[in-house]
């Protein structure tokens, strides 16, 4: 990608990628030192290569759907930063991944990512609020 | 605000009555029709006036602090976007508030929440990761 494109793009390309299932491919997008953090389970993963095998090899029943709700974003793929709101299911599991990219060069250099799960809503605010759906 | 305030002006304002703990306050940059949004418990909640209620109503052992790790942000007060990855805590409850944020004439008018929790690192990709700290 140029000097021109946006951070947006580059996100775009990124989640376009990780719905082909080739996760290998997604190297396309990534900087060679990238990093990615899930700060609920503690843990780092280094490299494209690890990436794609821990995509590989997580439990699916089916190929990867990845919807993307809104994506923020701030600055060119050269110097900028993106926070996606994608929900993802294989058709059985599903998730939602919160996604706060930084990006240099043109490439993807680190995320921090997000799984937040469903509650219970408390009881104890019932009065003050409504389904959304 | 005035028309050269941005979206992250707004957002770090919304942060800053926050930690005064006088939730009423934070009705200055809510706009009328304010609407929150929390995706994993299916709960909305209208208006500023509700929005102190739960705040003030919500069980706690003393002031609540705020640690805003990042904000990514686009556009202006006036139509802007932002997301803001922040930490909460009463001295004894902790969590992590991830906030998408719609701006429109210097205002707040949307936000959409999310509450991550912990969970244990999965043992079948231990081999590809390491621990953040």
């Amino acid at each position: 990608m140029n000097d021109a494109t946006s951070a947006e793009d580059v996100v775009r390309e990124y989640w376009r990628l990780m719905a082909t299932n080739d996760f290998a491919s997604v190297a396309a997008v990534l900087a060679p030192g990238f990093v990615l953090e899930w700060p609920q389970s503690n843990e780092r993963i280094r490299g494209a290569e690890n990436f794609a095998r821990m995509n590989a090899e997580y439990p699916s029943h089916g190929p990867w759907r990845f919807d993307i709700h809104r994506i923020v974003a701030s600055g060119s793929a050269a110097d900028g930063a993106a926070v996606s709101d994608v929900s993802v299911t294989d058709g059985v599991q599903a998730a939602r991944a919160l996604s706060f990219f930084t990006l240099s060069g043109g490439k993807i250099t680190h995320m921090t990512e997000f799984w937040p799960d469903p509650y219970d809503a408390p009881a104890n605010r019932a009065h003050l609020v409504e389904p959304i759906s």
